[in-house]
């Protein structure tokens, strides 16, 4: 703290008297990607969050919360897990409908009922985003901070919403208005979730693995292009290549989060695929998923920046062409001129003032550009509606 | 991020793989004792938050909250400051049963319709603590925070509420049991709010200047006994006095705070008179307030102290003597057995298993116990609870 003298620009009264308090908050988490964490030989997720010299071999008491969906497929293993004196397992449809103050405040009293001890009890939150985003808030809220671990259960959980540090909620018609940045004790990744996720949610997370191969790395491109074809399925089942391209995805993901986990940096290259997309997802709820949209609005930023010869014309083609075979969309019949001038609108206030629209240089390499006309966007937008065969850029 | 071999500890899956996240928040604000914001003429409160170079003399654009009773008697001032185009004012009844997340969920809204512009529009909140807190949280949680100014308005908010990082909202019965830690861009300290305040509420907030009198500066203690028998005019009047004695408390917070805002150090010499206080404050509302339920368990524990010759009988017999003088209470009829063990329960839970119960061992020295019993505490409540005339100590 310095105890200042009057600064004359700021100071108009004779007897004004200032301080500059300044501190600094270290945050550590654990991301932890580790199969079979139900299995009920399995310590790790009873350990997260509890000093060693606290730690028992018997099953510890915790305050669980469950998607609904999840819990229909995993009830028996969960159950079974935490089966320690005292626990309580909370089964909760987080959708995003009900993704809102009243789910947080239902589980701010579950949390009140169960009295947290916050030194040995982490909150458990299993499920997708919705979930996790809700809990995670809760949790960051409720007596000003209680630890919580988060274990997501969809691909987009695993790969992306789960391993960062931001959670939130919907406010009315405001995606994601209300929330905070606070990090997990860990985050525990167990793949063996997706066995039971919709095919149509594996593409999902995999639109997010597809963005963080674009952006900043070329070898897990060339594996993402191996396997197009049976990603899904390798995904479904945990085979090899798709805990190598998953781990891989999370490496390039938390090298970029790390160094900018409150988002003081608004240059991000993770938000590559995030220009256009919110906009068309929120069009019609239910119709797009964030990554089919986030897949379009890398095929447009693609086409941006091979049309001003940022990237070669090979390049983009294989970026539209491996979006296409990973089973993703590269455009849509909203990309209407008003919808994307809403969404260059948007990204402005966003975005401080600034576009600062990520597109790709090279596969694995991005730029950043502040200059993008309506004009250009919608003749990107018309490249990509022509028949695949002609070539986007052909 | 540290990428880890696999940990044996908590590893058992073979294809385990784990990161490190690490980063670090910096955290600053600045406290300004100011009289005359309202002053037409005064652009502080207008400058604080806005880049120079997009400061304009004419009025800027504001969202600000004001409390009921605070806007009945500064509405002229407050309408003619806040006349920036597009600014608005939002007059709020933020009292103790009204500060929980439906004021929230109403303020939030107000932020959702105006639109803030986080790099030039901070939120402002005028009035006490139960507002301060209230608008505070909303700001910390809206587009996962915003920034915002605080202006207390009572001798409690500008000596200790108004100042710190604390944010919170009622939940139920339970004080404060939704909050966050969210500095304000600056807390701006006007006492001439004072000269509407109650009588009542200028001793509520004297009673914590006292508390930082005994834990850490014998000056001011000495200040506020030459003073005792006309503080309360002295603060309604800004007297230089006044001035001068709240000077020195909020430095003496502030040197305590900064390095443990967010309360990661369990032992707080802040936390002298809130061992027993919440216990009898909670028990009927608006019986008892904060301060004089803090007064009454400084005066316990400074008992407790001195009956364990841990501090000289002069000493404690002036603090008692003094809280006393200020017109602050020292004890009262619900100081019972079954409340006192209560409170004794409660200081352990919320302070990770231990006591660490502040007493004085002189003036403007503290130091903890964690073996206080019951016993002792009534027999501590006992000598206070003897005509004065003998002395607590007697
Ligand atoms: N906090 C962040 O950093 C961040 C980042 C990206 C996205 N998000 C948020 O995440 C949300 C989307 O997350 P999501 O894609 O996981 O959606 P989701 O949580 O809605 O889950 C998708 C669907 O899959 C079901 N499901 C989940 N796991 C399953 C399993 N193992 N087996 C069968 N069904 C299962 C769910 O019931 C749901 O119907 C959005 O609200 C978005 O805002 C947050
Ligand atoms: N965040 C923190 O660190 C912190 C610290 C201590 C207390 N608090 C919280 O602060 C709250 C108590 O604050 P408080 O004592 O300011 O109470 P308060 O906000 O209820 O205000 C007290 C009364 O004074 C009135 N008032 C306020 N300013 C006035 C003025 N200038 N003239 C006339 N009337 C005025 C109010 O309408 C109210 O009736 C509690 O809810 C407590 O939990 C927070
Ligand atoms: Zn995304
Ligand atoms: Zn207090």
């Amino acid at each position: 703290m310095v105890l200042s003298p009057a600064q004359p620009s700021i100071q108009r009264a004779e007897d004004c008297q200032y301080w500059d308090v300044s501190a600094s908050f270290d945050v550590t988490y654990k991301v932890i990607r580790a199969n079979g964490v139900l299995l009920s030989s399995n310590p790790l997720l009873l350990q997260l969050g509890v000093p060693e010299k606290n730690y028992r071999e018997d099953r510890a008491r915790r305050l669980v919360f469950v998607e609904s969906e999840v819990f229909r497929f995993y009830s028996g293993a969960i159950n079974r897990f935490f089966c320690g004196e005292g626990s309580r397992i909370v089964v909760l449809s987080a959708t995003e409908k009900t993704k809102n103050l009243r789910l947080v405040e239902r589980t701010v009293e579950q949390m009140a009922q169960f009295g947290i001890n916050r030194r040995s009890e982490p909150v458990i939150a299993i499920g997708g985003g919705c979930l996790m985003d809700t809990i995670g808030f809760a949790a960051s809220i409720y007596r000003r901070h209680v630890p919580y671990v988060r274990v997501p259960t969809t691909l987009l959980g695993i790969v992306d919403a789960g391993i960062g540090i931001k959670t939130g909620v919907n406010f009315g018609l405001h995606k994601n208005r209300i929330g905070s940045y606070c990090a997990p004790i860990a985050a525990v990744l167990d793949t063996t979730f997706l066995a039971t996720l919709p095919t149509r949610h594996i593409r999902n997370g995999l639109a997010e693995v597809l963005k963080m191969a674009i952006v900043s790395d070329a070898t897990l491109f060339q594996l993402l292009e191996s396997h197009a074809s049976d990603l899904v399925e390798a995904c479904a089942e945990s085979s090899p290549v798709s805990l190598r391209i998953i781990n891989l995805s999370i490496q390039r993901m938390l090298e970029e989060l790390e160094p900018n986990l409150w988002e003081h940096d608004l240059y991000r290259v993770v938000d590559f695929g995030h220009t256009f997309s919110p906009v068309i997802e929120m069009l019609k709820v239910d119709y797009l998923l964030h990554g089919e949209a986030v897949a379009i609005d890398m095929c447009i930023s693609t086409v941006i920046a091979a049309r001003r010869h940022l990237i070669d014309t090979t390049a983009a083609d294989r970026i539209i062409a491996l979006t296409d075979h990973m089973g993703l969309p590269v455009i849509n019949s909203d990309c209407t001129a008003a919808n994307m001038q809403t969404a260059l609108d948007d990204v402005v206030k966003h975005r401080d003032g600034l576009q600062r629209i990520p597109v790709p240089t090279a596969i694995g390499k991005t730029t950043f550009l502040n200059d993008v006309s309506l004009q250009e966007v919608m003749e990107a937008c018309e490249c990509l509606q022509r028949p695949f065969s002609e070539g986007a850029l052909g």
